[in-house]
């Protein structure tokens, strides 16, 4: 038997609160996934204007973060044409996704859970996923 | 051109909070699922003990309430062997889900959008959405 | 609660009218589809000749370019390897499609709808997908 | 965060002998699915003459186990048409699988994992995933 750590439903719903935080502050409405170490889903919130597209999106980073254990970005890199995980991009019908805004979630090197985001660019994406993981460091050291 | 109302995301967030507060209060962990009135997810909460497969079927709860624009335990009914909407329970690949648990949103005979509740039996998932839509009500009122 | 704008079913089919038109005048049959604000089918033709995969193609080129709210040909270029978006161009299992031929209709700068073509090359689609844009501008100068 | 035990690699693969050892006395060539407490695939074998399509149901049995945290004949109980879970059988696109043979594997009241049998008769597969689960107690024992 193998004891694990997952993100509970609270900490997930602050985490949710966090990433909305800074999209606010940075103008751009977003939707937010939080999931468990298994890439299941916990929480979620489409900000008025959060695109459609971007609710299955936003899950299927924080889905690829949780699973791959790094962020989505790094992913991307790795994933290029020429590069040693091209074709992972299009892996499990298109669940996983390589675009920023997926970041995992780690307490002592174990990841239990994951946040997406999605509806900005790359990069306010990642700046929201940033956040909820901020407050993620924050929690754990209370 | 046509005007619509839909359920914004402020909105969802309480819908969330009344339903997961009547399921503590019948001491049932759930999936918890709001959609607006095109069947796109706003606002998601898995408790801490929510069922996994109950996160898609809360989501396909709210999104069948919502396009049907009936509660989804009145499709059971139709939806038997020998009644008129036999097959109808299968439609869509599933995403068309008829057990009782999902409940549209209803603003002046317009559908704004639908609840979704998944892991208790279908008769506790039908009195915590009962309840979102009771908030609904209320938040109407004001 | 949130009021939107949404393509009516008669401006659907006007849109269809239009882009239908424009094939006819290039000599290549197409399949045009029109969605509303959240990417749901509106209105449907596929003219004798068209290519049947072209039919999910054009609802997906519509799909997207409602959701992304922008044309699918820009999609195309931040989607290439080594733009922030390459990974978006397999997402939603291939719903989303970056090829040119989606396009949103907006209004006072919300969108209501999108049209999606396909079945000519690429520029061949934005023609008529174009062609259907502008004669939504002057449905709206009435 | 939660603490929750999940069965592990080595003891998976102990619960597919003991199903494929009762799989073999009664002459039925299985498959042979054993996951983890979020449906996640740990250790399967499909002997000499299972059935193809048995290997995704019978990974489909232990993920609905799993998830439901119930065996899947009683499933098929509540299922029928009348009954309240009417529906569920075809829901997550068909992963739900009620067909009796998936049953969950459980430590102190928690599911920690699940065994999925198919390509006998729901009986015989029913009799292999019992196997597996009379060895899990074993081993629990020790």
């Amino acid at each position: 038997m193998i004891e694990i750590k997952r993100l509970d439903a609270h900490e997930a719903v602050l985490l949710v609160a966090a990433a909305r935080e800074r999209a606010l502050e940075i103008g751009v409405p977003m939707c937010i996934a939080v999931v468990d170490e298994s890439g299941y889903l916990l929480a979620f919130q489409r900000m008025d204007g959060g695109k459609i597209h971007s609710i299955q999106v936003a899950m299927d980073k924080a889905f690829t973060a949780a699973s791959a254990r790094r962020p989505t970005h790094e992913l991307a890199d790795l994933s290029q044409p020429g590069s040693p995980l091209f074709g992972l991009n299009v892996a499990l019908g298109g669940r996983i996704c390589i675009v920023g805004g997926g970041m995992p979630l780690v307490v002592g090197g174990d990841v239990v859970g994951a946040v997406g985001i999605s509806s900005g660019t790359p990069a306010q994406d990642r700046e929201c996923a940033a956040a909820a993981v901020a407050a993620f460091a924050k929690l754990l050291e209370r």
